[in-house]
């Protein structure tokens, strides 16, 4: 029998009308044939509750009982679904993840999936179980300890379903419609894409287009899982995210995508010698900064200066790290410059690999609304910018019209 | 290394200083030297919580998917408590119940314990672990599924893992500050007892005094556990419940227990033939009602009236399955006499076997305060008479009176 999977966020599992709402969508797929894998989240604001508890015992806790917390709202919403499901006529059963069992490594909080046997599983849909509600965003490890994936885990635990059951699709449903040319609440004429590559979307996704996370976009990818960005609420198409070879006309620029809180901050006078980039990027990784775009100035008089991104929040701490290891004598600067009040906007699309001008075009709608770029960055289906924060929506709107997305393809 | 068992209850952890509290008490046992095994249950609430969700999902749940929903609260607050342990310095981990593995048998919502492996956890004590902070109600069945067993099954956790690792002695940590002669509500002369045989407990608990879940005094006695009865939130002595050998003055009565809601139900003008009481009580056990006493009037001419006692929301139930079995003529009755307005009132003592002149004594306490007696009932170790509910303080505190418990030992 062909799987399919299904991954159901928070808000789509937040009370028992959305729960029922997610086993009716679930039924159309059974009524289909399919033997369903469903992924569930906790019901919204559950992980924050847990989370808080934690919080408010002690700020350096062991990541294992984290884990062990925080994990238990994915078995309440699983055992829910599975009931609803049940209510329905469905042979439906909830698995939390050491019942899979859906193996990680063993860091605590942001494990790695390392394998998902298919037998317990195979052999209840043998036994005429028709839908397999797994509890996501947890796994165990050799250790026999619950473990957890991180933030957004449920996304990465349904494409590994997918991969591992060799799915036919894996569908995630969310609240919105589908990956849009840009976020509508900015660009009023933004629209639905009904396709796009696993690279275009990974570039959206790193960029703060908050439907997927980045990682099961990746894993989606490396397995070649067609994922399905799908409305819980409505019953619109959603968005394929699949091999570039099945998009039939690729656009040149797919989507403009932006995230606002970010800072920049400049080293000025550091000198130029080999091993600097490493040493410094090094040092800030070490302490989890995490360093988006990086620029170096050219070169003068054996002294350069060295620019980067990092989200906002993260000031403090690369402010500290980097005065850190300067005293230490690790390396050396003259001044640490920061500009907290810049966002990042960016325009991304696979055909842009075959087509010159992309950037001279963004470049020239900006001028035009005399917007002021502070750094560029590019990658092969991308180009970046670093403007002043007050500026994105219309950085955001200008360039959605200079590349014509809101227009009927 | 000597083991001790702890038992947390629901309002013991049901916040973040409670945790702290109960927290603090576990390490007063562990400088003490003990290998410490405690038992949570969910913080007060989250349990409710759980099962109205459920509730609210269907009314004929599977029992399989409740029991892995609503053991997701002790999950939280093992893992909390073991975190909280951290803080003070204590190697303490959480432990779920198919971590131990705690092993039942297959009758999801209300399972029986099979078996404690201590292997698992004997090892971790060996590794350092001073703590292991158990989720309590919670076990696994050999199917793989998690279990629960039944409301009050962290009581019989905390006795079977005393029993499993032959601990010096299992605290069960309440909200009370441990037995009494009689509930300090209705008699205010009511004592806190030292020390309590188990089988007076056993008749205590079942009269309604709601401090120990029957079953896991059941465990205890067979198992010979020493249990204490301890107070979270003071530094009291608490109540022992153990072997009768080990109270060296046993008095004659050592408390007065009530039962405040029954129901007295009369057959009148039964067939007095042999098996007749099998047939109704045997009708009324298979549709779940809760029969306590039963009472049979001397039979004059082939025909005999029947009385028995039942909670009294359970009345309605007890009705229909009687109407029922008449109609179908299984037995026959000339009329159902139901009063909803009487309690159950009880003294108990292991010294009452050695004592004759008890049953008098309690009878004339009565008479003087003109309560009448509507049915009696004894054991080896109790009597219990159902009286007017109007009058139960009235004889709580004539029975405390009468049997002197306010005076000091």
């Amino acid at each position: 029998m062909s799987k399919l999977v299904m991954k159901f966020g928070g808000t789509s599992v937040s009370g028992i009308d959305r729960i029922r709402n997610a086993a009716s969508k679930i039924l159309v797929e059974v009524e289909k044939g399919y033997d369903v894998i469903v992924i569930v989240s906790a019901m919204a604001g559950e992980t924050n509750r847990l989370v808080s508890l934690v919080g408010d015992v002690s700020k350096l806790y062991d990541a294992r009982e984290y884990d062990a917390i925080v994990s238990s709202g994915e078995n309440a919403s699983a055992g829910l679904l599975a009931l609803t499901l049940q209510t329905m006529g469905v042979s439906a059963r909830s698995w939390q993840g050491w019942q899979v069992p859906l193996m990680t490594n063993s860091t605590h909080g942001s494990a790695r999936i390392l394998e998902i046997p298919t037998q317990n599983l195979n052999e209840k849909f043998l036994d005429g179980m028709q839908v397999a509600v797994v509890a996501g965003f947890q796994g165990l490890t050799k250790e026999g300890r619950v473990s957890t994936l991180g933030r957004g885990g449920s996304d990465t635990t349904a494409v590994a379903f997918a991969a591992a059951f060799e799915a036919h699709q894996c569908d995630i449903y969310t609240d919105v419609d589908g990956i849009f040319t840009a976020d509508p609440r900015l660009a009023s004429k933004a629209k639905k894409l009904n396709k796009i590559s696993y690279e275009e979307m990974l570039e959206l996704a790193s960029l703060g287009a908050k439907v997927l996370q980045t990682r099961s976009v990746e894993l989606a990818m490396r397995f070649k899982v067609p994922l399905k960005v799908l409305n819980s609420f409505s019953d619109n198409d959603g968005t394929l995210v699949c091999d570039e070879e099945k998009i039939m006309e690729s656009k040149v620029v797919s989507g403009i995508a932006h995230s606002r809180d970010e800072a920049k901050m400049t080293l000025i006078s550091v000198a130029d010698r080999p091993g600097i980039a490493a040493s410094i990027f090094g040092t800030l990784a070490n302490k989890g900064v995490n360093v988006d775009m990086i620029v170096q100035n050219i070169s003068d008089d054996g002294r350069t200066d060295m620019t980067f991104s990092c989200p906002v929040d993260q000031v403090d701490l690369a402010t500290v790290t980097l005065n850190e290891a300067k005293n230490n004598k690790r390396f050396n600067y003259k001044e640490l410059v920061s500009d907290t009040e810049v966002s990042k906007v960016s325009v991304v699309g696979i055909g842009m690999r075959s087509h010159a001008g992309v950037a001279a075009k963004m470049f020239q709608a900006l001028s035009d609304e005399n917007i002021n770029i502070k750094v560029i960055t590019t990658s092969e289906i991308k180009i970046s910018v670093l403007i002043d924060r007050k500026y994105v929506e219309l950085a955001v709107q200008a360039l959605h019209d200079a590349f014509e997305l809101g227009a009927n393809a």
